[in-house]
Formats: C-alpha cells, sequence, structure tokens
C-alpha cells in the first residue's frame, strides 16, 4: 500500500538518535540520555488516596466526558497560584492541556503558517521543534550565551513578522541555564512594545535547587506572554497534564483547536491532580525533589571535575534536571554516542536541539534518575572516551 | 493584543449552536443533544480495583513517561481481540490514542494537505469534520442513503486523488444508520482495487442490540483500512483512550506525527484499562450497556410514534446511541432548537454534520441518557412544537 502522505508528514524522517537511546533501557547501561524525572518522586500513596476519593465521590464526572478547557476547579486553582505573584490571572485564561507537549501542537496550529517566521533559542527543546516542524515555518535562532538569549539579538528587523518567540527561561532543556532577571525584564519590554508574543514554557521553574524563583516573563507582560505549565516534573509525566495561560482571545481559538485535537484532557486524572493539589501538596513534596535533584546535580559536577579531560566544558545549573557539556569542536557527540553505547553508557547529542546550525560537539546530562555511585561510573566511563578520541585527534593533526 | 492567527486558525469560527447547547445542562432541560454514553453504564467498581492494584503493583510504570506507540500489553490485547475475526492484527500495527478523536486528528496531519480531496458520508461525524478541516482539505459528500454510503458512487472521477474516504459504518454519528454487509463489501474491493485508503471509525461496533457484528472493513480490505477503536463507549469517555489499527508503515508514521502531538497517552489510564479489559471484564458489562440503550432507543421510537405528527420521518436503528429524524423541508431544526430551548428540551440540529450542502430539515436525538419517561415527555414537547410549525407553514402557504 502506498499511502498519499501529507507534505508535512513526507518531511519526517525517523530519528536515528531515537533508534540507538532504545537500548538504553537495558539495566547494565548507565544512560543519561533520558528527560524522565526520576519515580521515587511519584506521589504513589498521595495519587491512592485520591484516586479512591474521586471514584467514592465523583465517579460519574471523572468517567463522563468533559469540557474542552479542562475542568474548573482545576483552572481556579492554577489561575490562584499564578496570581501569587501579583499579577491577576482569571480562570477563564486557563486552558488544561495532555502534557505540555500539546501546548505546544495547539500553538503551533493556530499561530503558524508555512513559512512563517518563528524565533527560538540556540539551542532549544527538541519536542518543541518537533511541534512546531510539522507547520512549516521558518526558524530563527536567535542569539544565546551561557544564560540564555540576548535580548538585545532581537532586533526589528528579527522581530518583523514573527508569529512567536519560544523560549524557557528556567532551567532550559537541553542547557540547564537560566535566564537572569535583567533579560528577562528587556525581553518583556520588547513583547509590550513590539507586540512580539512570547511562550514562556516552564516545567522546571519549581525546581530550583535553593528554593527561589524569577520573575516569569508571564508576569512581566501578561498580556503578551504565553506561559505554558506542567504537571510533569512535580507530579508525575505518566498523567499527561499541563496548562496554557494567556489572554482570554487566543486561549478561545485554543479551546476550539483543543477540541478537534482530542476533545478534552481525560477528566478522570484531571479530578485525581486537583484532589491532590488542592490539598497543598506540592508545598510539602517540591522540597523533597529539589533535594534530590540538587544532591545528584552535584554528585555529576563533581564527577565531570574528576573524569573529564582538559578542553572540555559544561555549566553549573541552580536547578532542573541537565547538565549541557561541549567538547573540543573537533568532536562530533553523536559519532560518540555508538562508542559510549558500547561502553554502557548513554547521553543524547545535542546536534537536534538546533533548529538552525548545528552544533555537533555538544551533549546533554541528565543526573535525576541515576543514583551517585553510578553517576561517578558512568561519568569515568565517558570521560575515558573522550579522552581517547582527544588523543586520536592530537594524533592526527597534521605538522605545520 | 492582535494574535497573528495561522490562516487555518482564522478559519475557525465560535459555533452559535454549542452556545445554545450549554443551557442543556440545566436540570429542568430534558436533552437528547448529548453525544454521552449513560453513566449508569461507567464500570466505578472496576476502576477502583484496577487503580488500587495497579499503584500497588506497577506505579513507577504507570506513573512515568512511556512509549507513543502505547503500552505494550494493551496494544496486544487489542490485536489480539481484532485477530479474532480471521484476519491477523500485529500489535506492531496497533498504536494507542488519546480518544478517538485524537486519531482523527494525527491522520489528518498525515495525510491531508490543503485542497488535497477528502471522501465523507453525506452526513458525517462533526468531530471528524472539526478535525480535518484544519488541514484544509476539499470535501466530496459521497452520495449516501438510510443504509449508509452507496459505493456507486464512488466513480474512478471521484476516487482519483483521494486521500482517503472516512467512513463510520456501525450505527453511524448523526444517523444511527449501519452499512449492509454487501455496501461492506464492495467498498473494501474499491479499496483493495484502486487503492483507496479507507478511514473505519467504529466507536459504537459493540453496541448492536442484538450483539451481532457485521464483518468490519478492515477484516475485508486489512491493507487499505485504518481502523479507529475507542473505550469511550464501553468502558468511559473521560478516559480518553482510543487506538488505530493499520498497516505497519502508516503507524510509523503515526507515531512520530503523535510524539509531536502529546509524546503519548497518559500510562496511567493505560495501565487501568489493561487491567480491566485483560481480565475478560468487557464480555460481562457490554450486554447491560446493549439491553438498557435497546430498552431507551425502544421508548423514543415509541414516543415518536405517539408525538410526531405527520410528514416528521426517522430510522429504526439496530444500535448505538442516535435516531435521525428528517422534517418536513420547510422546517430548519436550528431555527427550531431555540423555541424547543424555552419548552425545556434539546437537540442537535443536522445541518453541522454536512460537509457541503446542509439539510436543514434534519435532528439527531440521543436515548441513551434519559429515562424511558423523560424520553416519553421531551419528545411530546418537540411534537408539540413541531405540529405549530406545520401549522404555521400551512397558514402561510401562498394560494396558488
Amino acid at each position: 500500500m502506498q499511502w498519499p502522505f501529507s507534505r508535512r508528514a513526507q518531511a519526517l524522517t525517523s530519528s536515528a538518535i531515537r533508534e540507538i537511546l532504545k537500548v538504553t533501557e537495558q539495566p547494565d547501561v548507565i544512560s543519561f540520555a533520558g528527560g524522565l524525572p526520576s519515580a521515587a518522586t511519584f506521589p504513589v500513596e498521595a495519587m491512592r488516596a485520591a484516586t479512591r476519593k474521586v471514584l467514592a465521590e465523583r465517579a460519574e464526572s471523572a468517567l463522563q466526558y468533559g469540557p474542552s478547557e479542562g475542568l474548573g476547579p482545576l483552572r481556579e486553582w492554577i489561575a490562584a497560584q499564578h496570581s501569587a505573584d501579583g499579577s491577576e490571572v482569571r480562570p477563564s485564561q486557563v486552558l488544561l492541556t495532555t502534557g505540555s507537549q500539546q501546548a505546544l501542537d495547539l500553538i503551533a496550529k493556530a499561530l503558524i503558517d508555512p513559512g512563517s517566521r518563528v524565533l527560538v533559542e540556540t539551542p532549544t527543546y527538541l519536542g518543541a521543534l518537533q511541534a512546531f516542524s510539522l507547520f512549516e515555518p521558518d526558524y530563527v535562532s536567535v542569539a544565546s550565551d551561557e544564560q540564555g538569549l540576548l535580548p538585545e539579538a532581537l532586533t526589528p528587523e528579527v522581530i518583523e513578522g514573527a508569529r512567536f518567540l519560544y523560549a524557557l527561561p528556567n532551567f532550559q532543556n537541553p542547557t540547564g541555564r537560566r535566564l537572569p532577571l535583567a533579560r528577562r525584564e528587556a525581553l518583556a519590554k520588547l513583547a509590550r512594545e513590539q507586540g512580539l508574543p512570547i511562550i514562556e514554557d516552564d516545567p522546571y521553574g519549581d525546581l530550583d535547587y535553593q528554593g527561589e524563583r524569577l520573575a516569569s516573563l508571564r508576569s512581566l507582560a501578561p498580556q503578551q506572554v504565553i506561559h505554558l505549565g506542567s504537571f510533569s516534573k512535580v507530579l508525575a509525566p505518566g498523567l499527561r497534564l499541563g496548562y496554557v495561560i494567556a489572554d482570554e482571545p487566543l486561549i478561545a481559538k485554543l479551546v476550539q483547536v483543543k477540541q478537534a485535537a482530542d476533545l478534552h484532557t481525560p477528566s478522570f486524572t484531571q479530578q485525581v491532580v486537583h484532589e491532590i493539589v488542592s490539598q497543598g501538596f506540592l508545598k510539602e513534596h517540591i522540597p523533597g525533589i529539589r533535594a534530590l535533584y540538587a544532591e545528584r546535580c552535584g554528585a555529576m559536577l563533581a564527577a565531570l571535575e574528576r573524569h573529564m579531560p582538559r578542553g572540555v566544558h559544561w555549566n553549573r545549573p541552580e536547578g532542573g534536571m541537565f547538565i549541557r557539556v561541549t567538547l573540543p569542536e573537533a568532536l562530533d557527540s553523536t559519532t560518540l554516542l555508538g562508542e559510549a553505547i558500547r561502553e554502557r553508557v548513554a547521553f543524547v547529542p545535542g546536534a537536534p536541539f538546533y533548529a538552525t546550525a548545528p552544533r555537533a560537539n555538544t551533549l546533554r546530562l541528565s543526573f535525576v534518575t541515576v543514583a551517585p555511585a553510578r553517576i561517578e561510573e558512568g561519568v569515568a566511563r565517558l570521560g575515558r572516551l573522550i579522552a581517547t578520541h582527544l588523543e586520536g585527534v592530537a594524533a592526527h593533526r597534521p605538522v605545520l
């Protein structure tokens, strides 16, 4: 059967990396490749109590079709949480989504035409590129440094005609970097003055190891910013529960698009999550996640110090789940991955995170699902492998 | 804020009917408008046991990210169920979706370009039109009668260049009609011989009041048919769990599209549903749903006989949730709806179910969520209202 694939489907290529990474599920591989939160943080007991209560008290509505906008009381809870930073959010500004990933799909449908200019960080979240690319935008990778986006790179020529800027200000995937307050203020000013829509994707905002929070872009430009939140990193990703906060006229359009996409997010999981969070559970729960991730981040930073050869660089995240490693220019992390797998250690190569001009010598390490002793061993294996390659590069260097 | 909406988003208009139907949630309105299954059939006790077991035995995987294809054991169970009709289905041919609605979105993304020819029944499921229309197809409404699609209307000129035919062979939404076996065979032959992809949307197939099943299009043309199944009508729609069965090369493409859309369908609900269905629960459960719906269908048919004025026609479904009513040509059911709401009775007008050339004198009645005494009262109110209108039409008829 020859399927008559659409142009966007023809452009999809299967990911070689995805195939390689399937191997990382084998138990003897030390995997720093996952973007998974640690299962040790999953609220199993709270889930048990909440499912029991929901099925006892409101099974009919939890199992029936529900509104495309999402469960009313959960929209109210989210609005109240986000109003706490001083910039009021109304429940009518909240749309529940089937994970944050769906928010990216809905927004892309609502805002991208073929050839539309879309501004992204350098590098940026791979899943966002996957969602947007189906709608055939024309990407501009905005210059960024170790602290994130450079607001001065957003010149009038760059902004002209852009449908939106996509940004991940807190502990970005894949770099782990956090955008400083002054840059947030500069971006928000640009958004307000030029009417530039900004998508603020914020799954990791609660994971500051010190429990601090910089002002959200949304609080600084409430009209222009589309804020994406998620329960995946603070409760559990297997529930697939995220949300959008935006201006009502945009929400109204997204609700129509959402209805065509999956009618609504499962009522049952929304009821269960509302039951859990409305009891103040997160306030007790999140500090434990922060402490665990801080400890493992520290273990990985220490191991990198011990085992990485000269010429390899990385950042020191203040929160989140990722460290970004930059190898000497001559090394290609995709080539390295195949060899690393043979040594039973895995990571994600950095190249696919670039919308344009990929930097092949970068890679992403996740530390949250690996115990400190295994982090030490895995980084040691990786360090030895990189050292071997650097010797190889040196040996083959032409004599000038 | 002026949002830079895409062309497809600009084309979306908010539904006046949707606004009117919000009123139908008030308890004194007798609503035949819902497409909801009866909450009396929800498996609350089975859900309680299954959630407890899943959280006790495999909470980590139920709460963690999972594969985009869906939960392995559930794919195996679905494949085995569908192999029972003699045409083998492999687990690799099964993709779990966030409700059947998502399958429509994924397939539209994979197969529709702007201007692509898409063939649909006359009338067809409104939610499918909503999903497809975002990708800007060029619809052809294929001639259909009270038994469904007319295979002879699918001439080579009509099929030429069509990306697919979308069909709902069992107890169609909105008409309740079922496609006879001979027409299924004729359609399957066309699909095989012309390489015409057919989407067979089958949420109601298990709801034959006699417990019978006609051969699925999939079993008659396994290569060309994309079969959509759902747990919404046999378990509960609030779980949002559906699936696609198709050729592996199409599934591979849909998995990539699915990953961009929401990464995967919630692991937790998949685990819970697998726990329920793998114990053989549906075999015990579905006969009860059939009996309830058959009784209510009978009650509505009897009420229609008693209360509808001459000139009003309807079908006698053998399964499913809907009866379709055709009024005399002069009446517009959308106008009628406003007045019906004032009489505290509601239905869904038929016009939005037509991809082209809507028939304004049709309407859809759902009987499954209303007790027989209320069915009697609601149909009586509706009959009186229609009778008044018919007198009005007669009174204003010009004397020729």
